[in-house]
């Protein structure tokens, strides 16, 4: 993995000799230390990779994920103790003069223990290079995320029929997470959202007790983990025939997908593409209902850095991969959301998730 | 949650005027948020909870979360832009002289953040506070523990009979979480364990596509998610006739467990704790194959705070509940744990988890 440290270090350049990526108790660890030391299993908290200019990296690991850490095929310094711990941080940071950390991704207790263990050195954020780096995606990196899209787009349709009046939500969400498991995901990305009905107005709901009703509509946001990497897609459903309302929101919401999808090509400034789906929905009655940014980059994170909203300032570029989600709200009525994940080719945008995009009438 | 936030404030007890719990990016959010405003869906990032010394709180949220927020019950302040969040902040942090963070869930960007904002206060580290509070958790806490551990440990039975040579670990797992989410659970509370043979001697190795074969130590690690609460369970089992030496492993683990229970009581060390397991594994030819801690408070998050190792300070109290969860881990070989939840009670240790200690064959 020694070409993502290098290109870490490039978008640094400002004397930074070391990088340090370090893990606190799960959650609060920097998937940042799978994605420089290659890893792509067991959990290190209270570990941290050490990182250096010409792309090599060591890894501090605890006896618990010594076996795990092995596989990275880097130099190892294990520790059992706390104290022998702070042994292996201090030899390692020492002499380094300009520690990079990715302050989006290390709890305040961590970056003041490195301080104190290398009292001398100045620390500086290194996330944004982070960002950079782990926005554009390797050849192996589409590859697993193709295959997080595919597997979440098949598993949903393994299913998507058997969404009936009387059936509880957390019931559809059960279902949908194990057809993601049966085609060989290693698990959901995040909690699965089945929002029927009211529930559906509400952008992160999970899934509760509540039984689907005939005329409901149903938002259902799900993904899969391939390796480590992350699926995201969203698909509305309605039970029964839609009223003319609920199929004018999707309609709208539709068409603000895809005006936008078309313009997600490299160059392109992602607040621009937010625009046009924003200026889709904004032209409508549902006016203002479209309460959350476009997309968001998916990675080893489901929201793996980059945002492609109204206050964005990236641009796209080749070989990045973000969703694409318009959605607009009613409190007490429903909502509609599409989620796409979209690769950015020179060729334009691909469609990783590949469900049908109409409104699914069941 | 008034009694939360104040139980919190309580043990803080240095002039903090004002506690604020602050969201990143997913998956760093700190669950405090969610303890402190007594919320139980929605995802909140970039939000935060802004808590007083009489018990009051509010909420400063994102328009995406707000449909979620309004079930707090308690003032919220919304914002729609950045500059409209950043607005809302320094209105709320105006006028605090000492603040309060919780230093060991919050990243380092988003403390940075908040000094920018309210430059005249001293932020500082509530986080032994934080941890003090959840880690005693109050009767309806216990009730969602109990419910977790209870599913998680009857889903375990129902899936446990069809392990058998020629299965994917991988579908272990995928059945195991379906069977949870079957029985009411909202989902696995963590990456579900299924390591085989070899696989087994790695802790926190999480279930791949290995061939169970006839004579394989099993570990499952796996835990269930109820409300927001997490369980955390291991079994070990063996597929066919366990050999002398795995019947030895998992006796010794046994032992180490049973024995180190029955001082999990209120007054406790949890360094004592853990050292009677270690002892008894010590004794043994497995001596320095425990190479992990013996448990670990559970609650909101799987890893809850309060750790039951060689290094802990704490003492056990009344309604903590933790992980009791010995194992010896032999590369090459396999390894054997058996984990359980353990509520504190002043009648002794409540096992939560409920499945059968001896170690099955199947």
């Amino acid at each position: 993995m020694s070409s993502r440290v290098r290109r870490i270090f490039r978008s640094v350049g400002d004397g930074v000799d070391l990088i340090v990526f370090a893990n606190s108790t799960d959650p609060h660890v920097d998937v940042s230390f799978m994605y420089a030391t290659g890893l792509t299993d067991g959990l290190f908290e209270g570990c941290a990779a050490f990182c250096y200019p010409d792309g090599g990296a060591e890894i501090a690991t605890s006896a618990l994920e010594e076996e795990a850490a092995k596989k990275s095929g880097v130099p190892l310094h294990r520790f059992f103790t706390r104290e022998e711990r702070e042994t292996q941080y201090r030899k390692l940071l020492k002499g380094h003069r300009r520690i990079g950390l990715n302050f989006s991704e290390i709890t305040h207790k961590a970056a003041e223990e490195l301080w104190k263990f290398a009292p001398k050195a100045k620390f500086v954020d290194v996330s944004q290079a982070v960002m950079k780096a782990r926005l554009v995606k390797e050849p192996d990196e589409i590859g697993s995320l193709r295959k997080a899209a595919r597997v979440a787009s098949r598993a949903f349709e393994d299913i998507v029929e058997d969404i009936r009046p009387g059936r509880q939500e957390s019931s559809v969400a059960a279902d949908l997470v194990y057809a993601m498991q049966r085609r060989g995901a290693s698990g959901a990305s995040f909690r699965t959202i089945v929002g029927s009905g009211p529930n559906s107005a509400e952008p992160h709901y999970t899934a509760g007790p509540r039984n689907i009703r005939k005329g409901d509509l149903i938002v259902i946001d799900f993904g899969a983990r391939w390796n480590l990497y992350c699926s995201d897609v969203t698909r509305t459903v309605v039970v029964g025939k839609p009223s003319l309302r609920q199929r004018t929101m999707h309609e709208i919401v539709r068409r603000a997908q895809s005006e936008s999808l078309a313009r997600m090509r490299p160059g392109a400034k992602a607040k621009a593409v937010d625009a046009v789906a924003r200026g889709v929905i904004d032209a409508t009655e549902f006016k203002g209902r479209f309460i959350h940014g476009l997309g968001h980059s998916v990675g080893l994170a489901v929201h793996d850095g980059g945002a492609m909203n109204q206050a964005s300032d990236l641009v796209l570029r080749r070989n990045m991969v973000f969703t694409n989600e318009p959605g607009v709200y009613v409190p007490g009525f429903g909502g509609v959301r599409i989620e796409d994940d979209v690769l950015i080719t020179d060729r334009g945008p691909e469609l990783l998730s590949t469900v049908r995009r109409d409104l699914i009438e069941l």
